[in-house]
């Protein structure tokens, strides 16, 4: 069976750092269905090898396409720069993912063609923002650094504590110093850091958000496909983790601004 | 084939934490042969349900055994707090694990009768020290805290700097209200945090680190059953990963006092 305009739409991630994008989903397309696929079992992808994420990401691509959905969202940044070419050949409906979608952002945003990355250490190591941003607008300057404790700090829940503005400090000064003027937050974890941020790194440097345009990109997509689902009613929303759900519950509504329902597992 | 004095030790942990216990071993006994096994694609566990970490207790249990090693060490916290019984139930050569090993060196430094845990989320809400220690002193008041950014600070090498000893101050203050005179490290990343540690909670307080105390118990053990290895040659030291061993050899040298070879990558 084909996918219609009434098939969910499949978002998945490494953990729960996708939610961000469910969350900016929601507010954009209410009446969409929507299939989220969180590895809980085996986050954090951020410090694994390329082999080990592309076998990871064939596994939930594979899973979500046997439950129909219309389009794939690959909310995870580590997953869409190293395992974006495996998913799209796997995939026949269309596939969207967080760092295109930064891209797009950070283009229309910077001004001096000035722009820092930042993201977990495989994000950062595999280049993919340099090659896409590049691949579109080739004068820009990038300056990348990776931020390997911004996940643990927003998961410990110390989105403004004096230890992550002293962390976010020193992994931005470097940063600071080259004059950019967006600043793309390159890690679906990141935008609940955004206050804090903020205020490191001033009013000059937008933040760039790949959730907003994420969500920006899909009513896009809907618009030209005729692909959005017609039935007025508010979509349902399921959640699927390969760990006990407790965890993904307690820190997932964090991320979703809302109690999380409906969460099965799937044991792998 | 029966294990014999020549057979080798099998150490395990998940990730590069076990290697401050085998870096004890190869300090006690160099003449040992020791196989190192190393969950590197699915660290960290200390994060996850009992459920899935007894299921990769089991896999590498199994894998240890057809390596006809003469000895079981569980170099992790978290298997031991939660996966113990799985794997003694499955093992026909002696297991010890970190956990047994930090109770029995907490006893024996204790004076008033006060201690201190620290660990991951998983091995402090566990409760296994609490058991362990209670079973054999009663009397002894237990006072725990998970302290879940250690991890990500020793990996990240940050053992000297503000961030971690600003992280430790707030994790340990409540135990340090409390009277205690000896504190556990439940966690094998903890003993490359010793120097700064100290600094945080002061010579009154005595630090019990479990990859000595661990490899204190096999000298004990060999002597008893007769199973040290006779060969006066140094011993042999192979490490398998599941990921691939870069970040593993990198990391790793810091935790083993010294560059690591004979690395392999089990695929699953």
């Amino acid at each position: 069976m084909s996918p219609s305009p009434h098939s969910p739409i499949g978002v998945f991630d490494s953990g729960v750092g996708g939610l961000t994008v469910v969350r900016a989903l929601m507010q954009r397309l209410p009446n969409e269905d929507i299939i989220y696929f969180g590895d809980t079992a085996r986050v954090p992808y951020g410090i694994k090898s390329v082999e080990t994420i592309s076998h990871y990401a064939t596994q939930i691509t594979e899973f979500l396409l046997e439950k129909e959905v219309k389009l794939l969202i690959v909310a995870c940044n580590t997953m869409a720069a190293v395992a974006s070419q495996v998913i799209h050949d796997l995939s026949p409906v269309p596939v969207l993912d967080v760092i295109e979608a930064g891209t797009r952002g950070a283009i229309a945003a910077t001004r001096n063609r000035q722009v820092g990355v930042i993201g977990t250490l495989t994000t950062i190591n595999s280049q993919a923002y340099v090659h896409t941003i590049h691949a579109a607008a080739p004068d820009i300057g990038i300056h990348s650094r990776a931020c390997p404790l911004f996940v643990p700090l927003v998961e410990e829940g110390w989105l403004d504590h004096e230890v992550t503005r002293l962390t976010a400090r020193e992994y931005l000064s470097p940063l600071l110093e080259l004059d950019i003027d967006s600043l793309v937050l390159g890690c679906t974890h990141y935008p609940l850091l955004t206050p804090l941020l903020k205020e490191v790194v001033g009013d000059s440097i937008q933040l760039i958000d790949s959730a907003e345009t994420t969500a920006q990109q899909v009513v896009e997509l809907f618009e030209q496909t005729g692909m959005a689902n017609p039935d007025p009613t508010p979509g349902s929303h399921q959640f699927f983790v390969t760990d006990v759900p407790q965890r993904f519950q307690d820190v997932g509504s964090r991320f979703l601004g809302q109690p999380l329902f409906h969460v099965h597992v799937v044991n792998w």
